[in-house]
């Protein structure tokens, strides 16, 4: 059994890991902590976990998560990076779900993330935890950044891609649609229901803190610079992000060709399903799976490609787990499937 | 033409209003107070206005509405009777949307309200502003409380039966279903998209503070004690309120006999639409309108009523300038049909 | 291993039931028929199953079941009651997820479902599947009639307040909020998107099949007479009921032995939670259990009761799926929890 | 006053014309045919025109329609172009709002609408409607082709880029997100509020018919042929159409010139709004505005252009009047502002 605990857990991320933590055989769930909730039961915050997790927040004080096996950092981006320094040489392996250890270069970090990097020392030795591409390297690791939830829909639809050196790497353009989860448990009228509902809200256009972590995967993992455009939007959704791309085809191909490079891509892959049908988020929601589809449009020459996942599962906490059960050497999808 | 001004004017009833207002003929809409957003564009808050209103927030200064034909005030309970006093004086007519004269009991207010009334010697002068009780005395007044959102779609379901002896005043039950936007604009985690999406809340259960609003309106109109229970409930919509209420029969009548007491009852009334459908709420959203239908229950000889009005218009600022309309001698619907 | 099949296999409960049964580790499930969709595959009508489940719909066979351990019927009422008999003696076990073993009597069966019972030989023979009830009964069981979504709702919330003489059985009023998934896969223009959305819809008021259900499990549980009034509205989400109740007090009591007495009525049931809190579907959704609250408003004497389920799983496949559980000495909460 | 008719007003653009044309101060609405819905009144089949409008659906008769000023055309792509050659010599001006005269080339229609043209020989007479580039033939047209949702939000956002050559032609990407409302009264499963609810669904991927009618309208307004990808994608919303479009910049230019050049191109139009922000649909919702941003991306050297529209407006029936308007020399704006 793994000793588990959660810092952060009182955001929607954190209650997610517990939603999927209290049903994980190999899982002893004993500390979740939280920065202002700190003493409040979890079922009062979360009254869907009644009867099914039966412990209170404590406070973010270090010494509550020593001697853990594994430890999650579903913290806010700038405040993982300050936590984690004081106990990463006292738990098992860290996963962190914030955005902070994700770029490995500090002045890009400085530049999307507005502020300085507090532990530029740590950025050396996390792995990017996206297990479709780095799983050996996951398997290894003390420290996981698990990727954002955008960049993992865009990586695991662009990656064949252009690994395969089917689309010119300087064509990209990608529009997501994503719901509301993804802001966080959200005191602000933007995220307010009379606001998002029957709306769709274009933001950081040109801007977004996810748009140098894509690129940064990609470069590395194709070989070749990339240029892209990413667009998300914010439309009246709880979960799911649907990730729309295109980019001009660098050799001719059809696509059932296209497919099936990309069932071969994705074999060993458990939460990848390669689809001929147009995938919606509804097909994903509460899984922790990604579809992806693909269509060749002949009158352009260019390749469209479409990706949905549920952003609080393989976009956030499943794709977390998923990275636990690697890096113990758990099966992939215990708990997950 | 009318010389009006809004106190209030950047939350949603007063932009509500502001919109009602730059179409209607006879008003001159040049002064708009706003607490925190003083200063701000209108059509920077709501871009929606833009190249229909040219105006900026002004701060909530009494000197800035003097000379006033109308002042409105969309001020929160518990501030508008704070601002009143200073202008009255000064303006000539005023329309309260706040709850803070609807109740001419300065005790159940503070009960209701949990604060204390800062203005009690204004409560005998405020007319109850519900045209189709009280039109005469509307057009005489010189404050009018605008009805709660709550209160107007119970009343006008349940003036008819308690007036003509059709129901056990001490047996009415009343569950009403509301759109978020009645809440005003929010930053509240309860009102965030996350938390309201997919969702139905229950809330204030037994201390909602239009409870002795409905109940005063129904005692002095019928002049018998009632006994009600009405429960709110927040759902997923931005607009609307559907109301349900179920009353024992006081004696027998068929469907047809109250739908016609009910036709009868309205038939000067431009905003009231008996229907012998069950009515729903995108029959009246983004109108002035409040439809009611009504189904004998003859299993259990019980009335049951339903209203739908849209809690912005009817609900507010639409019924807000239908009483402006009557208070200054415009035809009633001007600007609302 | 429990070789389990399904008729109506291709609705929204069919498909419910799949989602649960591909995880129930007792179970096998082998055979999934359906109507019109009959030779196509499970994952092409419902692409969140692909990979989790590996069939194809067969036709409504009566062959095709025999031999089954258990039999789950989830055809649309009118036709569960003509496919049961010609199987029924070639299975072992079956629960039946429409309404037409819930009524014992064929007349009231034919006033309200407005057409003659088909097998009114076998109506004796059924247990009606509240397994807070009848837990007992549903253990011995050869064919169980699964609840109706609002029934189950309003009967748990009700139970212990009729068989502890607590409230008046002739003052019952219950209001309902459903989301649409409760009337299955529909091609209606009423249940289209744009219909829906930003809408509440009162229907079949005074009319609706569930009454004389709900009506027949409270008299026959509590031993009295009662009189209610049921009204359900459709709400724009896709699952969950909320159910609010009104009812007068026959004895005074305070709140909290109200809750008491719940808490003791269900504390050997898995998924009935009693909460102080006032219980929001979205606690409940995608899970099996029903959270009850009950609030005495002291003004007028009465009791206020709310409950919240999932309509697809305590409201239908899951129940079936804990009745199948209790019929074969499976822990009850197996696949559920 | 205009003595008009509409053929197909039982459909929701039908009777979104209906709901401004009772608002119309020199139109007298004496005619609404409508095809499996004749004989029905008006507000049965919309109860929020109660009261509004008075008057029930005629059979789909020529001869209802003879001697009207103007004629609308609500009907499905397909039925528009069969019903009008025989009633075009009797009234005075078309506006169809049915994508049947939109396309000049009978084998281009063919092949995206999937059916011979009915009358090829009226292509050539047919004005394309969109008031922002062509307002002076519109003026002299007899018959207009009303533009599809679509097409009026993307060509708005690109017909100044285009035609000031400042984006390279062969490089656009469009995805658009659109409410349900567009697709019309629906009955299909698709449509459904299960199915479209916390959902995204890209759909007619590269096949869409209107990207000819953007392709080629671009085409004649810059004199160049451009290559465009155009992905529509369904959201739960019910009306609005967000536009997001990418292409490559063909000469350096900053953002305040980009918006200064879109501000002089459309200064005569009064329902195009240039704003700095990001325009979302909720700012144009229920209004015939169209909102357009424009951002640099300097890392990418590509610009993106925003816009919005209510689908059913700007979009669809709004439109169309404003094509009434213009044709009939009534200011543009009339009964839309």
């Amino acid at each position: 059994m793994l000793n588990v605990a959660i810092a952060g857990a009182s955001g929607y991320s954190g209650a997610e890991l517990m939603r999927i933590l209290v049903r994980h055989p190999e899982v002893r769930l004993r500390t979740v902590l939280a920065g202002k909730n700190a003493g409040e039961r979890v079922d009062a915050l979360y009254p869907d976990l009644a009867r099914r997790i039966d412990l209170s927040f404590g406070p973010l004080d270090p010494n509550a998560v020593r001697g853990a096996d594994v430890l999650f950092l579903a913290l806010p981006s700038g405040e993982a990076m300050r936590f984690l320094p004081g106990v990463r040489a006292d738990v098992g392996r860290v996963i962190d779900l914030s955005g902070d250890f994700r770029l490995s270069d500090a002045d890009v970090y400085r530049r999307y993330y507005k502020h300085e990097h507090a532990a530029p020392e740590l950025l050396g030795s996390a792995v990017y935890g996206l297990p479709e591409l780095y799983r050996d390297r996951i398997a290894q690791a003390g420290l996981v950044a698990n990727p954002g939830c955008y960049p993992t829909g865009a990586l695991l639809a662009l990656l064949p891609a252009l690994k395969e050196h089917i689309i010119d790497p300087a064509s990209i353009v990608i529009a997501s649609m994503s719901g509301v989860s993804g802001a966080g448990r959200s005191s602000s009228v933007e995220m307010s229901f009379a606001e998002v509902n029957e709306n769709v809200r274009p933001y950081k256009v040109g801007t977004h803190q996810h748009i140098p972590e894509i690129e940064a995967v990609l470069r590395q993992a194709s070989g070749s610079a990339v240029r892209l455009t990413f667009i998300p939007h914010l439309i009246p959704v709880t979960r799911g992000i649907s990730t729309t791309i295109v980019a001009d085809l660098a050799r001719p191909l059809s696509q059932e060709e296209v497919l099936e490079c990309y069932a071969g891509f994705y074999r060993r892959a458990p939460f990848v399903r390669i689809t001929s049908l147009l995938p919606e988020i509804r097909h994903v929601i509460r899984t922790n799976y990604c579809d992806i589809g693909a269509v060749i449009e002949a009158r352009t020459n260019r390749l469209i490609l479409l990706s949905v996942i549920d952003n609080m599962l393989k976009g956030a906490a499943g794709q977390a787990v998923q990275n636990m059960n690697i890096m113990t050497g758990i099966p992939e999808g215990v708990a997950l499937l």
